[in-house]
Order: C-alpha cells, then sequence, then structure tokens
C-alpha cells in the first residue's frame, strides 16, 4: 500500500492545518485527537512518511514508542489518571482512518470507560487539556 | 508499582506453565493468547521485567515494537488478513490484566468486529492457529 503524502497527519506536519501540539522531538511529532475517547487523549506520529506500523522503519517504530512513553507519563500527570491505554491501528479493516502511522494515547481511570469514536471535541476544552499536558511535560 | 515475578507471563518465560510458543529472539518472546478476541491474536512480550509501558526501558520497548512488527506481517500472511490492531494496556484502569508488558498482535478483516473479551480458546484449534502463523514465519 501507498503512502498519500495528502493526508491530514502529513498536512499538519507541513503545517498546512491547525493543530493542538503538544510535543515534538528530532522523529516525533505529539497533537491532540479531535474526536477524543477520553480526556487527553493524544496522537504520537513520525515526523517522516509511514502509512502505519507495517511499512515503518526500526528507527520510526523505536522512535515513536520512546515518545508514546514520554507522553503516557505525561498525560497521567496531567489528568491523575490511574492507568494508560495504547492503541494502533494498521489499514482500514485494522480500525485505521488516517494514512499515516500514529499511537493514540489514553489517560485512563477506573470505571470510566472510553467514549464511543466519532465526537468532534469543543476546541476551547481541547486547549485546556492541551495546556494541561503540556504543563505536564514542562 | 512493582513488578511481581509471579505473574503468569514470567511463569510463561520461566516455563513453569505450558503456552503456544509462536516465536523469540534474544529480547522478545510471542505466544498465543489464551483468551483470544480474534484468530490468530498473539501476545509479544521482553524477556526482562517491565510491569508495563510506563516502567519500561527504551531498549525493551524498541525490541518488542519491531517484534510487534514482525508478527503483524505474520499474522497477516497466516490469515489473509487486509489489517492489524495493536493494543497495550497499561494498569488495571488501563485495560491491563497481566502485569508483565505485552503488546496484542491481533490480525482483522474487514466487517469482523473484535470478539468480546474474556472466553477461553479451545486449546486443539489454538495449536492449529498457532501451526499457521509459524509456517508463516518460516
Amino acid at each position: 500500500m501507498q503512502y498519500d503524502p495528502e493526508n491530514i497527519f502529513a498536512k499538519i506536519l507541513r503545517a498546512e492545518i491547525p493543530n493542538e501540539k503538544l510535543y515534538e522531538d528530532d522523529h516525533t511529532y505529539v497533537f491532540m485527537d479531535i474526536m477524543p475517547r477520553a480526556d487527553g487523549h493524544c496522537l504520537v506520529i513520525p515526523k517522516t512518511p509511514a502509512r502505519n506500523m507495517l511499512d515503518a522503519s526500526p528507527e520510526q517504530l523505536a522512535a515513536c514508542i520512546a515518545t508514546v512513553q514520554k507522553m503516557g507519563h505525561a498525560v497521567m500527570k496531567a489528568f491523575d489518571a490511574e492507568g494508560v491505554t495504547i492503541q494502533q491501528f494498521n489499514e482500514a479493516a485494522g480500525g485505521q482512518e488516517v494514512f499515516h502511522l500514529h499511537y493514540h494515547v489514553l489517560p485512563r481511570r477506573e470505571g470510566l470507560p472510553m467514549r464511543p469514536p466519532g465526537t468532534m471535541a469543543d476546541f476551547d476544552v481541547l486547549k485546556d487539556q492541551a495546556d494541561k499536558i503540556r504543563a505536564a511535560l514542562a
């Protein structure tokens, strides 16, 4: 399967569309999911093209998973969470909707199920949540 | 949170309890999930202790995610799958039930949802599925 450079995460990396950025380093970029399934739900992506895990390089995978760990700690601190769920979907049958490799990082609390997918966030709420995560990272 | 060396995956690594092994290398071990949520559902774990992602070393994370990729390709080939879903749970609130770091690798097909958790596999069926994955890896 081909990488499509017009996918929305590629556009985010090129700063062609707005996003609530949380973190970046040489190899990865992190921003808020605009359809969050939990407060603080964010996405970790590589800065270089990969359709998903199946065509990613060992370097892309290692860089992403290190940033996933970093963000796991940050969202737990920011939301006083008791756990973190990581999801990563490959191809449409595997649950993937945007075809640039991404890891979902979801802070979790006991007894609070993830919300159903597909509901757009209030952008002021999203910015407040992002501020908390950025503070936790600082 | 402490690592408990009596967790069942530690016992699997010490060969104290049976399991349907699929693959191992210097740093990781892979075996069939006995409560599979899809045909071919397998688990990738580090050979060294880590409670979950939150206390894992960069080396453990990089080794696991490389093996997750390898197993993703293998289960897709073995089950003629169209996608792969990766899940990784941290702490009970995050969905974790066994407290040794593990990645779920689930081959997926369009229109076929994951089965609900908690149903024990038929062990003959599990062995047949494991044979297919081992053949795909060979």
